[in-house]
């Protein structure tokens, strides 16, 4: 038996373990010390209420035999659909609802979507960049093109047409540098995509940060997109739904590559290798969705929205560039004093014990660079950047 | 952009469609007649008052701050994992807990695994199988042998060592035909798949339903097994879990092919194409080795076996040849009269409103076989089977 070989192209990823390895040895160095982490991109607020109890009587329901429910629909259930349907039409987006697919997570759909694609393709990222998008391809020996971002193009980079691609990967809100592309600058995307022949996979994971009305939460808001872009969301950052796990991928029926209508492809591979999501979290997603669901999760992206601008406004005070924060749950910060990524973490570490990502861990446009999120709780959020206030000024 | 092509040779299965046309077609012209369904293999009775239990205090501590989960580890939580180590040690079967990931089906992982695998492999079904097999096979293009399961083997076959394949699917008890493999005839796949360096993807999906002490319910209880097989289970038919969707993977650490450890790339596959399993749904299944959960489940199993009983001692007084139905949840019989599997579907159908799953569905060897499943409740098996009796000896 022949292993697929491809697999051996990946590089370790010594990111968090070397963050984790750091903060460890430091914590056992230095005991008294309180050490607070800004760097993972998990939710810390618990499942609101609507959710809650949709889930709680949805297991209530499977406990019985009249309401017990079996295999669903590989594709989700309607009642999830049709509210994912009105959530669009509310971004003035038409979706039909088979044009909508229930998913475990963004992360999970983004790399099983590669299967209906050949391996003689070639795909375009950004470069810093979310490590799946590389890794799910190094996986599938395609050729990977970087595009550079970088503060010259405001981490938004616009398509060269030098660059040849078949399958363009873009992520707006963006992970990990919080920049949010315009309707401008998706419009040259699709322009580009569509004089390339090329796939858009649109990453929409974090749309719900974005509170600027005139930046599109959709790639479908732009025209042309139906014919050129497939969109991965999820509820993990929306509701909190990391560990509960639920997203949803749009495939429009229009979207059409050598004859071949993609949605059909896509229902085809599901439903031979997936068997849905527990209809427990179906449930409980689609009370997102309802009035006070909505209600509730917008408090909560407030919550983590002032968490940001309390990062900001610390960093404005001490003139630190950045971008994300606004619309985003992510800041990217240059390091200042021309330090390197894991050198800024280190004295973060070490002088107010605070614990970043450094920017270098997502591609090499990203050394010199940090990402702080505002995941925390308010209460280590206002901590760490009383610290970093307090030691830097004293440091001027 | 292009497609993977050998999507393009996957052939439409109209099996279950075709058998809902006709059933929907029937129903409409006899308005009057009460239409018994013994056809799909999916469970009719609720969760199980531990799961439930579990399941609703998981969903509360999903909704408070000091208990919330985000994140869980990809390959599933250590609760659950040794509590599944745990139940293999039952069997006599020695895990590490790394050894275990959690899945969110197995059909999921059957799929999903052959991510690891060149395409450049020879893979060998058999006939009638579970189209999965084949289907996810065709959509990576790899070359697929067919090895004839019929009467004459008993439906268990042999290697056949003319036949050179490097992965190996088996699934005992069989989906359709459930037939189990003893300890002697897997020792001989084990030998065989040693011989030829491949790999054998075991699926003991249906492994709960085995009653006979001397019948192996792991791949694992035969020696040699931990150098070249994977082992595939789900909570699905053990606990009624197709809703709520929850499995486990085996990998040993000794299974090294082209010096590679399988175990790290499937971990290095799923945490780059997968989030894990909801924490809800991992409490839950956990609950299911609960003394009570084990009680209660066994009291479920034993429901459906009285329901395969019920089936085959009907097939017995008919004097109609069968499989399965003792230690499996399918029995899979033998058409009487010489009729065709869709013959048949139509006598049933027509005579005495009952619906099965015609074998031809499963591969050219299921042709004058079919499939019923102990699944459906009591009253529609004993009413099935009586309308069985009486229609059966009345035509004598």
């Amino acid at each position: 038996m022949k292993i697929n070989r491809n697999y051996l192209n990946l590089e370790a990823s010594y990111l968090f373990s070397t963050i984790a390895q750091k903060v460890k040895a430091y914590s056992e160095a230095n005991p008294d010390k309180s050490i607070i982490k800004l760097g993972i991109g998990d939710v810390t607020l618990p499942l609101c209420k609507d959710v809650v109890s949709a889930m709680s009587d949805a297991v209530k329901e499977m406990g019985q035999k009249e309401t017990f429910k079996g295999y669903g629909p590989e594709q989700g259930y309607d009642f999830l659909k049709s509210a994912i349907k009105d959530y669009y039409k509310s971004h003035n987006v038409e979706l039909e609802l088979d044009e909508i697919f229930i998913s475990d997570g963004a992360k999970s759909d983004l790399g099983n979507i590669l299967d209906l694609f050949d391996v003689d393709n070639t795909v375009l990222v950004q470069d810093p960049v979310y490590p799946v998008y590389v890794d799910t391809n190094i996986m599938a020996g395609r050729r990977i093109l970087y595009l550079n971002s970088n503060e010259e193009n405001g981490f938004l980079p616009l398509p060269d047409n030098s660059q040849k691609a078949d399958i363009i990967y873009l992520c707006s809100p963006n992970n990990p540098t919080g920049a949010v592309y315009n309707r401008e600058q998706l419009k040259l995307w699709i322009d580009y995509a569509k004089s390339n022949n090329a796939l858009i996979l649109f990453d929409a994971a974090y749309e719900c940060f974005i509170s600027d009305e005139n930046l599109p939460r959709s790639i479908y808001e732009i025209e042309g997109a139906n014919d050129c872009a497939i969109e991965f969301c999820s509820f993990s950052k929306t509701a909190g739904f990391t560990g509960t796990r639920c997203g949803y991928t749009i495939i429009p029926k229009t979207l059409v590559y050598e004859d071949t209508m993609l949605n059909k492809l896509w229902l085809r591979r599901q439903t031979t290798k997936f068997n849905g999501v527990p209809y427990i979290v179906q449930k409980g997603a689609a009370a997102v969705f309802s009035e006070n669901g909505q209600k509730e999760i917008m408090e909560n992206i407030s919550y983590y929205k002032e968490n940001a601008k309390i990062i900001t406004d610390a960093l404005d005070k001490l003139g630190i560039w950045y971008t994300g924060g606004k619309n985003s749950p992510y800041i990217w910060l240059k390091c200042p004093n021309n330090m390197s990524s894991w050198e800024f973490f280190d004295y973060l570490l070490n002088n107010i014990q605070v614990v970043g990502t450094p920017g270098a861990g997502f591609g090499k446009n990203g050394e010199g660079y940090f990402r702080l999120t505002s995941f925390g709780s308010r209460e280590n959020t206002v901590k760490a950047m009383d610290r970093l206030l307090k030691f830097a000024l004293a440091a001027k």
